[in-house]
Order: C-alpha cells, then sequence, then structure tokens
C-alpha cells in the first residue's frame, strides 16, 4: 500500500525541508478559514491543504472517495473508509507534491484554492472520540511513580510486566491544541489531617504522552491480534494528560483516577498516519519475563519519535523541560489493542488510545514534573528566575514530536494549553 | 413542569394498570418493526406508542417538536430539546391516555398507526451513549467487597464517605436488552502461581444497577449543583455492569477496573423520566462524618425502587437471585453528578452514570454473586438443583425494577441477557 519515498525527495512547496510538514508525512486535520466552514485537510511545509477543493479540483478523481468526507466537521467518515482509501489518498499527495510532478504546481489559481498558508486557518478537534483509554505503558514513569507512592524496592505492581495496564478516561473533555482551561477544584487530604479539604488543586500537572486513532471497527466479541493491530490504527498524535495529582492519590482507591484527570486534556491537531511512522520503527524493549502468547509479536514495533516539552509564559520565552522518545515504551501499540480486544471489548473508528507518560531512563528524560521534581522535592529553575515544583497559572505546556533518520524528518505540529486560575 | 396525576388515574387501553407501563410512567425507548426504520416510542400496558406516527396525526401539534427527532435512531436529539419540551410531550401523552379522554380513544385508524403490540416490536438502545461513568455507591455493596478483599475491621477505604467513587468505563459495549454475549477470555493469576494464566474467566458475575441519562450540556470548567442536579438528569434506566471477578483482581491495581467490565454491559430499553419518578422519592442515607458543602442537599434525594435480579436457562424458569433498592444508596445521583462536575468536567447528552452495584444490608439483598455467595463460599442452591457460584454458560441474568405507591406503580421494563461460551 504505501508509496517508498528516497529520504531526500523533496516538494515543489518552499520551505518543506525543515519542518513538520515534509513530503514524507501528510498528516491529516480539519481546518476552518475565518469562522467559515470546517474541511478535511493536510499540510505541506507553510500551508494546510484543503483536501475538499483537492478533491473538487478534480485531482483525487481515480479515488473514487464518497461524498462528504472531505466537507465535514470531523475526519471519522473520511478514516473510516479504510486504509486502501485513505493511504491511496495520501499517496496522490505525495505524487502531487514531489518537486518532480507539475499538475498542481503549475495551476496557479488552483493552488489558490487548495493551498492556505497555516497561520490563516484554524485547527480543530480532527475526530469525533468514541471512547477514550489511557495506557501506563513506560517502564520508566511507572518504576518512578511506584518510588515515590509505594515500595521504592519494588516499585512495578506484579501485573505490569504481565499486561499493558490501561483504564478508561473521559472524552468529553479532550480539546485541541492552542485551548485554555480553569485549574480544576477538587478534593484533597493533607498528610495532618483525617479529613479533606475543598479547593483549587494545588499540584497541577502535564503528563507527556502520544495516542493513536482506531481507524477500523471491530464486533463485539472480536479480539485484533498484535500482527493484525497495524490494520486498526490509523495514525498517532500528541497528547497531554493533565493530571492533579493531590486529587488524584486521595481519589484513585480502589477504582483508579477520575476527577484528577477528566477536567481536561490536550491533543495536538494532526493524525500523522502509521504508514508516514513506519521508516522510524525500531526494536521494542526486551520483555522480560516474557508475555502470554496473544501479547507477542516479532519485527520492529516501537517507534524512534523524539519528544519534547516546553513552558512558556508571559514573562518566559519557550524553556525545555524535558525530552524524551516514545521508543522508550515497555508496551508497543500494537500489544495495547491486542490486550484492549482479547476480552472481546467492541472498537470503533474515533476511539482514541493514549499511551500513558513516557519517561525516559535518564532524569532529564521524565514526562512529568511528578518526576522531573520528584513530587516537588527538587523545584525546577527556569530561565527566568522563577522556580517550578508543578505547573502555575500562566504557564503554557506545549509538546513537540518529531522523526529523523536519514536526513529526512517529520513532526506532529504542536500539542499546547495555557492554565488560567481557578474560578 | 410536571402534571399531577391522581394516585387511581387510570387509561383507556387495557391492560395498563398492572404493568411497568401505567398512565404514571410513559417511558421513552426507541423502537423499530420487522427490521423497518427505527422510531422513537413511549409505552402505554401493553402498547409501544409510535411517537412519529402520533406527531405526524397531529396530535402534538402544539408542542413545536422540531423536525427528526422522533423519526430517529437515537434519542439525543429529543433528549437535547430540553426538559421543557420533553415533559410537555410527556404530559401530552397522559393526557391523550386517561379514561377521560377521547380524542384518541375513539380514532381506530389513527390508534392501528400509533399504538403497535409490544409484542411485535424490536427495542433498540435507545440513546447514542457518549461518555459513561460508573460509581461505587453503594455502603453495603462496598462494605461487602472491602471485607472480602480488604479487611473487615476497616471495610471501606478512608475517601469512601466523603466522596462518590466513581471510574469511566467503556460506551462500546453497553447493549439493550435481550442480547447474548460470549464469555470474555483473560490473564488471572491463581493464587498458587507467581505467573499468570490466560483462558475465560471462570468468575463471571452481573452487578445490580440502576444508571442515569444525562439530559443537557454543560460548557467546560462548569460545575451543576445538587439543587440544580434534576435539570440535568432526564431519566433512568436499569443497568448490568457484568464483571469477570478474576480478571479485575489481577488487572485493577494501580488504575482501576478494565478489560474485567469492557466486554459487556446490559441496559434496559426504557429511559424512565425524572419526572415519572418524583412521586417516589425518599430521604437520602443519613451521611455521617458530613460531607462537603459541594455535596450537602436538602430534601428527599432518594428514590423507592424495588428491584429483583432472575436467573433463568433452558432448564430453569425465573428465579429470584436478589431483592434490592435504590433506596439503599448511600450517594444520590444529585450528588454524584456535583461531583463529576466540580472539577468543570463537561457533561453531555447521551452521558451515562451508573449507580454501582446496589446491594441492600440484608444478605439476600446483595447485588451480585459475589456479595450472595460470598465470593463462591455458600454456593445458591437453585429449583432445577444446580448451585451457581457465579454466573454459568447458558444463564440468563434478568434485572426487574418498579415503584409502587398508594396503590399506583411504574416499572423499567426488562434487563436481560444471556452468557455464551468463550469461543
Amino acid at each position: 500500500m504505501d508509496m517508498k519515498l528516497k529520504p531526500d525527495a523533496q516538494s515543489w512547496v518552499e520551505n518543506s525541508k525543515d519542518t513538520d510538514f515534509t513530503i514524507h508525512n501528510f498528516p491529516f486535520g480539519i481546518a476552518s478559514v475565518r469562522s467559515g466552514e470546517k474541511f478535511a485537510c493536510s499540510a505541506i511545509g507553510d500551508f494546510a491543504i484543503n483536501l475538499y477543493a483537492l478533491h473538487n479540483a478534480g485531482y483525487l478523481s481515480d479515488l473514487q472517495i464518497p461524498n462528504g468526507v472531505f466537507n465535514c466537521n470531523v475526519l471519522n467518515s473520511f478514516i473510516g473508509c479504510g486504509k486502501k482509501t485513505t493511504n491511496a489518498v495520501r499517496n496522490e499527495l505525495i505524487r502531487l507534491f514531489l518537486s518532480t510532478n507539475d499538475a498542481l504546481k503549475n495551476n496557479k489559481s488552483d493552488i489558490k484554492e487548495i493551498l492556505i498558508p497555516l497561520n490563516t486557518v484554524q485547527l480543530h478537534l480532527p475526530i469525533e472520540i468514541r471512547d477514550y483509554t489511557d495506557f501506563y505503558s513506560s517502564i520508566d514513569h511507572a518504576t518512578n511513580v511506584g518510588k515515590m507512592f509505594r515500595d521504592p524496592a519494588n516499585a512495578l505492581l506484579p501485573n505490569w510486566k504481565h499486561l499493558p495496564v490501561g483504564y478508561h478516561g473521559r472524552a468529553s473533555t479532550i480539546c485541541v491544541s492552542g485551548h485554555s482551561f480553569k485549574r480544576p477544584k477538587g478534593q484533597s487530604k493533607p498528610a495532618d489531617s483525617d479529613f479533606p479539604v475543598f479547593g483549587a488543586s494545588k499540584l497541577l500537572d502535564f503528563e507527556l504522552e502520544t495516542a493513536f486513532v482506531i481507524g477500523k471497527d471491530t464486533e463485539m466479541g472480536e479480539s485484533v491480534s498484535t500482527k493484525a493491530a497495524k490494520d486498526y490504527i490509523f495514525g498517532m498524535m500528541l497528547f497531554n494528560d493533565w493530571s492533579a495529582r493531590d486529587i488524584q492519590t486521595w481519589e484513585y482507591v480502589p477504582l483508579g483516577p477520575f476527577l484528577a484527570k477528566n477536567f481536561a486534556s490536550t491533543l495536538s491537531p494532526w493524525i500523522v498516519t502509521l504508514e508516514a511512522l513506519e521508516p522510524f520503527r525500531v526494536s521494542g524493549y526486551v520483555q522480560s519475563p516474557p508475555v502470554l502468547p496473544y501479547l507477542q509479536y516479532s519485527g520492529d514495533f516501537n517507534i524512534d519519535i523524539q519528544l519534547e516539552v516546553l513552558l512558556e509564559t508571559q514573562h518566559l520565552v519557550p524553556t525545555s523541560l524535558c525530552i524524551s522518545n516514545y521508543k522508550y515504551m515497555y508496551w508497543t501499540m500494537e500489544q495495547q489493542l491486542a490486550h484492549h480486544t482479547v476480552n472481546g471489548c467492541k472498537i470503533r473508528v474515533g476511539d482514541l488510545m493514549a499511551s500513558g507518560t513516557i519517561s525516559g531512563p535518564e532524569p532529564h528524560q521524565y514526562g512529568s514534573m511528578l518526576e522531573l521534581t520528584w513530587r516537588g522535592s527538587k523545584p525546577m529553575k527556569m530561565k527566568d528566575g522563577s522556580e517550578r515544583k508543578f505547573v502555575n497559572d500562566g504557564d503554557t505546556i506545549s509538546f513537540r514530536g518529531k522523526c529523523e533518520k536519514d536526513g529526512f524528518r517529520l513532526g506532529f505540529g504542536s500539542c499546547k494549553a495555557t492554565v488560567l486560575p481557578a474560578n
């Protein structure tokens, strides 16, 4: 299915080499211009590609695209067409925008309709999220949390290496990059009190995650093998699983996180297809003890995605808080999906499955303030002289993700949100 | 808003006194006849009321119902019209079907279009479920579980009496009454082994629950008070939160139940409106220690709903397993909703919030096999001589719910599903 590109392949669109949106990417999103109607789009260089306009101009006419999938508020219908169609669209985009192809390049009036400067479009949540699941699949993160809150000598719980621990989360408060939200209020219990208190969270945190979007339904009772899982994964995004640590500590026994997480999550606007990510596959974490047969796989099932978290305020230029990489994940997406469906749980187009916090083995690779400041005991010094134990009101946290190899690259765009004071 | 009916009010429809669907009820659902198109409906006696046909025949013409809300696959649009509209429809149904009203009663050809024998219609999942939340709000259930799995002397965890513990669940596998599903497979860890094994669950269980349907959106960042909560609760249904106890015990630390629950849940087909339930309000559980101000309320916030669980097989007529009552709940729906939104979590029309297992204080009132057989240690004897520790392949579990007072009643219909062998 996938079109093989040479590493040095270039587009005729200017500034499309040192960008997230190279000829190797072509992610999918939803955009609008000046409060107009939403449309499906991709991106190249500094431009959004209006897929509705591209289709109307006849450039995708060989692909038998059903009506309405580009003239839409969300990508669910497009994704639901299946990989045969979605890959064909992406491959046609690659062909059209290669420096060697003149079809669109020389049609100035079509270009004007189709290529829209990214700084003039508004990007929206690209999918209607059905069920949202969050995993807990970074061994460094789980180990750090276990050391801090449980037993340093037995940081991982007995089940952790046998199954990708996961739980269901809330879809209604997942927002697209660029939003702001109020610091949540809730119950927490001070260590020196027998009773809880109510108020704004004092320990607001980010969690550096990625998420994958389900591209194909199953029937209830059906399971997806690790081998077949790729067919069900449409693509990946960056995801900030905002967490209120003080609320979480008090509420989470015995049924897991609830209000500590469901006040807000942030998703990047672009879905980078699994096919675009294939060149960056690397071998998975060596799993020991061996996992049960339904979780086994062979081949390179992890992905080398460089991740960075930045903090920005009115007085502080974007400052790096941590550098991590998706390749540190213990459990792969394919294992997560095989586990999620092994009991017959039905998945649907538009389901979102997040990785859990992605920490690396080194302290500067930890994917949350909880770990970076070791529960606030080691504050981080910012360039403006301020200190951070957790996230302050007015802070903007943004994630970046990119893949780079053999001189070519692609990226995820930004996943960014600003914390407002509680009201 | 609500039309006050005398307890002895009767309908002109035959057999509508000793039934779930009396003149006092008028729940809402979605039906179809012989694989035809779905339509919104209510019920009286042994009949479904085709609301689309009723509207087309002009009986609801004063109510300014938007197009398409009765000619639909789910009730979300109708519910989203708001209580002013939905209550007006229900009040008009009460008026039309009162024994004193001849408008429809004497129109045989309209009746033929509008009243359809319930035994000839297929009932469907009445809402597109957005986010689904399950609470854990019965003190007898939480105490029983705590005694069995944790510390009999400290059965309730420290947070339990301070907040209605809840967690997010999976919407994709919630099915309407009458379905069957395969026994789930998954990991469990035998007590005498260091490693988990994979296979069909050996400890499949029901959980007797109710659920309420959200009827009004909030904005992200907004909270709903216990006093305002009624405006956001459209109605109630019966809910079976099927659970695989062996999978649950192994997987649930530290992030809560996941595969042990998300393989299947069963929902009754009718949404009984909160307005229909108002006459059955009773005082809530006396909460001690006092709860935080945002969880306090005054007035009768609980509801007297008699609940029963029945087991049926090919060889066994429906046999009662337990008798419980919604009035035993420690936390009310209004408190659950106030807690759920106190951090600004957005709710949407079609969200479903389940009660958690509803156990009463007496052993025959326990709402799960786990509790009824005390983790399998006290098997239950069936009339056909068989024993049950948990639920067997081929078992059909059905829930019934009814409210009865001053000689009048209403009910929820059936919430029923059959367990098939794992494949």
